[in-house]
């Protein structure tokens, strides 16, 4: 089983390796990261770099996508390579799956029409312009298509994918494996579980940057 | 302020990426992976590359240090230029970190002699040979040194980290940028939450891994 994990420049890193962490401790499935050309793709804010190791014509046929998001989806929705490959590879896919505003690229992709999707909390309002039904909730599966919201949430979609994939026993011992037993010292990583002012802060930021292009 | 995360073969990709994810964001901090030459390290699974930009001896005073773990630890646990390193920049260090198995690497530096610390739940007994008393806790802060538990307690351990930097606002607007609002779908994160068939089939395979060798 064949998972394909796309990689471009500006991407948000724990979007694919959250994920990766996961599924590629399923029993069968080889994780394989893919990109328009093969070599060192950096993150959104610079300081990693990932490789892939495939280009996209060479992974033509996975049975699993994990597309990842990141400042860099935004120069990619117009289309090209990477919008087609989804599009493509996606006839035959058994998923097709998304973190973050990867989700923005299953859109222009074409394949959210009509879908209820989710995406990080300050894209949301972008699902409606692909034909999405934008949903707050962080994992949503609509037959196999599969959005999770913002960064973090790919571990908890990957979860979700390896119970699919391979059993609810197998996808518990890959949680005990990464002892995913979360305890985040506060509780602000949502809209609605953060304290006002933090979601305030948060959103005056995000207008001053989008005013700053 | 620098924030030097070392890379080595066989590393577990979330171990550096998740405190990475976190850390970046924190005001001022320049986060930079580092390592023994610079390049591409391969991840335990071998299917991720993540790239060191800087040398060991090029990063000779980081304010904060991340050491992630994976099997790739085992190599070098018996001294070398990381345990070297991790050992002399310990002294100027604000904070020294560790996530999963890398624990055990600060343990070899000789760094954690009578204080309490934490790694994966499967690597705990190992610590008392670094004269180290083991804690089962998610997050365990003595001075200047935390340790987290196995592969995502890295998000959390960096969470708290960012709060000591920056102040408890600054990690809570990060917690929302990474959308950390875990959901997993199973309760089976820990030896404690994971229901008991589970913890014994994960002990059996880590037994079996361990007499192969």
């Amino acid at each position: 089983m064949d998972v394909a994990i796309p990689l471009f420049d500006r991407i948000t890193a724990l979007d694919a390796v959250g994920p990766y962490e996961v599924l590629s401790r399923v029993p069968g499935a080889r994780v394989v990261f893919v990109g328009e050309r093969t070599g060192v793709y950096r993150s959104e804010q610079n300081a990693l770099g990932l490789v892939a190791d495939a280009t996209l014509e060479e992974m033509a046929s996975p049975d699993v996508v994990v597309v990842p998001g990141g400042m860099g989806t935004r120069a990619l929705l117009g289309g090209g390579p990477l919008v087609e490959w989804i599009r493509r590879v996606h006839a035959t896919t058994e998923w097709t799956t998304s973190v973050c505003t990867g989700s923005l690229l299953l859109g222009a992709a074409g394949l959210l029409r009509g879908l209820e999707a989710t995406t990080h909390w300050a894209s949301l309002d972008l699902l409606p312009g692909f034909g999405a039904v934008p949903v707050e909730r962080r994992v949503v599966e609509q037959g196999k298509v599969i959005t999770a919201a913002g960064v973090s949430a790919g571990i908890d979609m990957a979860l979700l994918l390896a119970a699919r994939l391979a059993g609810d026993e197998v996808a518990q011992l890959i949680q005990l494996s990464i002892e995913y037993d979360p305890q985040p010292p506060f509780d602000a990583g949502s809209l609605q579980s953060a304290p006002p002012e933090i979601v305030a802060r948060a959103q005056a930021i995000r207008a001053r940057r989008a005013a700053a292009g």
